[in-house]
């Protein structure tokens, strides 16, 4: 086949019928060697295999494929095969990755896929392994990731309507669904893609300030870092950070900051420990004091799907918007990002024209202006891929898959208290298990909180778990503490299947406090 | 197959093997039913025909496939079948889309992959047909959409390294390939992935903002919109624009305005015409006043990977950051925007600490800080189908599909010469042919607009063309007047491919001209 064939057009089905294999079974080679959630060595390690691999851009010639590696004890990394000698030694000064360039010449491909997916999978930090949970990051649905695909190929570019007629459509309604989900007694709620709950709240502060210039972002400690990080883009001031308790906003301590210029920024379900703020007490304060009210919902969200769980979320349909993401519960690849808004007429702040994409008269003349929808310009149809999920499961399919992470993180969270080495941070409100060494714990404050990080990179350095970290106020005199996380994603888990991960955590704290007892000023 | 199927882990490729073929057979089957460059109709026929399909996710129930609908010739929507009585009416006062909500009942991934994939093939503007040329909107490669179905099933993450340990050093590896390619000589380049062109200024300005609070961003009337977005987003003062001709920047224009508080954002390919402007002239300039350079390459940018067309980018090395975007040449599914900067220091700007994702002991541990390379937090690794992409057409190919497109315009705009109904607007630079039915300019200024705009809507509505619109000043008074745009990215058509294009948009102008006369207001 032509390296330059394309996906789209009367042949692209065929192209695309004779490529996506080559990729596929290079992938499930690629796990399968890996055979861990990680590859084992660490960034070093990692980076050295590729090099040696010619998954160096730059350096890998037609034929370099995997077939003609063979397997070296010594320096091999687990799950990325051994390196071998390279023909052309590259520059030492700059990093062998970074002198390359790219390579001028192709390999075709067919070559190039299968070298290259290979390398991804089996050096990748997969989330279908239930040891991979350290992050709100998901493994993905089939049916999402097969739905991309079509959505790849025909490459609508949602900008304009003359380059995405139906998937404008489709999006405008899948979008207006989400905003009733989240709104359902709103009279004009209205949603719209993002990249993610970063962009989410960053539209939230935006739309705010376009509401008054003086907006003044106000929120818990327990808040997502993307929320100061849009101040500052904005050119907004700093955000007023209000105290916590278990990592849940104290919505006392609003009432002593808050002005008609604040715009409240609260979490349905925080990065650290999935704990959801009091919504209807603090909707209640900011209508008070006037003050505008955003709810960064990219984790707990999508549990307004599951009619048990959704009553944690009572209260945010009183948020003047919402930021969800579909790339955490939603099992979604990234990017699923979403924002709704309250009132449609506040969207009206993403308003511009640019002639050639949305001029007046074509407006006039009934071309959806799409412009608006949006920071980005052109823009890819992730509304699509959510739509055909939502399309096969239906939300009840989907509230069921968040109930089964909630329910197997409440079994895990039960296996943790009672386990002679670990400690629980409390009850899982969502689906995150937030626990510690008690090794750690005795190990005194600082050496605490080192040993956990240690813990951490040993796992992941072992390539036998990838698990998470936080900082929690624990300490005895409120001070931060360093904790464990697992994110529980994986929707076909039960707890049974994170027993050996919680027995490896103990294990490995306690030979990484002999080590350091050993060694005190290793890392 | 469940609906809830993995992509990733042991069995993920198996079930992407059984999905993705459902996906694929049926957008064939909408391609062949469009059998046009875009569905006919208009914005209100896909509506339409989108909720008698079912395609509403709010009504379909399982086995509302395709095979149910006959067709019916009065309501019938080219390439989008045929309505069917809806079972159950939809609610008249806000519009059938927005009433739905999302369904709670799932279909199944087969049933909601085939019905939805089939609708989104049949309803979409395909790039690849040559008569969908309006935009700066390519027809993908198979290669890379194949290499992205293994980036979203595996799903790295990119905001941290054990989210993403092979995917971050292939992204890192390509980026510095980018910035190579852009700096060939610079001490220390260094590249960055972003959404798209519009994100890449965003990064110009906000790298400025960091070095200068009192950046002023000063640009060409032909600069892209989104520079004076990036703008206001960022809190800055709106730029300072300076006059074209020809639809290029004007260097001496810039004397009277530059100050070491600006930025100027220059353009290297305009989205109107693909015009260059005179980068060498520009960067001395700037120099001279101590005013900072970034560069919009969004569109010209990778013709440094031909050895013929290069030279239009002389002086692009003098720039401080440089917008590229492989989802125009390069010929990516959106998105793949990239941002380049001459001095690695500079994007410094974007350090960002979350404990965690990047806490200060584990970068000391060596675990590399992927939350600077952007200003999202998760990030789709959009690198890798870009580095697929690369490794397997090398950029010599990369560069002769450039090649083949410029020389496909420069002949397309000899064939506008020669046609007796069209006017070239100018020679193109890129591969861009802006032209103007004669008739238009005979019939007068704004009733010769009105015309041009209605030819363009004419053959959206017929289904026949996609075809863009470009207001330039070239009225008599050096007023806008409006052009018709031919963007060429398809990169395997020959000029001939384009010629009953040209007839027929000459002939739709001369329709359009009587039904004018006779109905005056008719837009």
């Amino acid at each position: 086949m032509r390296a330059d064939g394309l996906a789209g057009g009367e042949g692209g089905a065929d192209r695309l019928g004779e490529l996506i294999p080559v990729a596929l079974r290079a992938m499930a080679a690629g796990i399968a060697e890996r055979g861990g959630p990680v590859p084992a060595g660490g960034p070093a390690a990692v980076a050295a295999a590729l090099v040696a691999e010619g998954g160096e851009l730059g350096q890998v010639t037609a034929g370099s494929g995997p077939e003609k590696l063979a397997p070296a004890a010594d320096t091999q990394v687990a799950g990325l095969g051994a390196p071998v000698p390279s023909a052309e030694p590259v520059a030492a000064e700059t990093g062998p990755l970074l002198s390359a360039g790219l390579p001028r010449t192709g390999v075709g491909a067919e070559a190039a896929l299968e070298h290259l997916s290979r390398l991804l999978a089996a050096g990748s930090a997969d989330p279908a392994d239930p040891s991979c949970a350290a992050h709100l990051h998901c493994p993905p649905l089939a049916v999402s990731v097969a739905a991309d695909v079509v959505a790849s190929a025909l490459n609508p570019s949602m900008d304009s309507w003359d380059q995405a007629p139906v998937a404008s459509e489709l999006e405008r309604e899948f979008t207006a669904g989400i905003a009733r989900l989240c709104y359902p007694h709103a009279e004009t709620p209205d949603a719209v893609v993002t990249t993610g709950g970063t962009e989410s709240n960053l539209l939230g502060l935006l739309l705010a300030r376009e509401r008054n210039p003086r907006a003044q972002p106000v929120c818990g400690a327990n808040a997502h870092h993307s929320v100061a990080r849009a101040a500052w883009l904005l050119g907004l001031p700093a955000p007023v950070v209000v105290p916590c308790e278990g990592d849940r906003l104290l919505p006392a301590a609003l009432d002593g900051v808050l002005t008609p210029d604040s715009v409240v920024v609260a979490t349905a379900g925080t990065t650290n420990t999935g704990t959801l703020d009091p919504l209807p007490e603090i909707a209640r304060i900011c209508r008070r004091h006037l003050a505008r009210l955003h709810v960064d919902a990219a984790y707990g969200g999508m549990a307004l799907c599951s009619a048990t769980l959704k009553t944690k979320l009572d209260g945010l349909e009183l948020a003047d918007s919402v930021a969800l993401d579909l790339h955490k519960f939603g099992w979604q690849p990234v990017a699923a990002g979403l924002f709704a808004a309250r009132e449609a007429a506040d969207l009206a702040a993403l308003t511009v024209r640019a002639e050639y994409l949305n001029a007046d008269d074509d407006t006039e003349a009934g071309l959806p202006d799409l412009l608006g929808r949006s920071i980005r310009t052109s823009r890819r149809p992730d509304a699509f891929r959510m739509a055909v999920t939502v399309h096969a499961l239906g939300t009840d399919g989907l509230g069921a898959l968040v109930e089964r992470c909630c329910t197997t993180a409440g079994e895990v969270a039960r296996l943790v208290s009672g386990h002679p080495g670990l400690r629980l941070w409390g009850r899982p409100e969502l689906s995150t298990v937030v626990l510690r060494p008690v090794v750690a714990d005795e190990a005194g404050d600082e050496a605490g909180d080192e040993l956990v990080a240690r813990v951490r990179r040993a796992l992941l350095e072992a390539g036998t778990a990838v698990v998470g970290r936080a900082a929690l106020p624990t300490g005895p005199g409120g001070e931060n503490q360093l904790w464990l996380k697992l994110t529980l994603l994986h929707p076909h888990t039960t707890a049974e299947d994170y027993r050996p991960l919680l027995d490896r955590i103990a294990a490995t704290a306690g030979a990484e406090l002999v080590a350091g007892r050993e060694s005190p000023v290793a890392s």
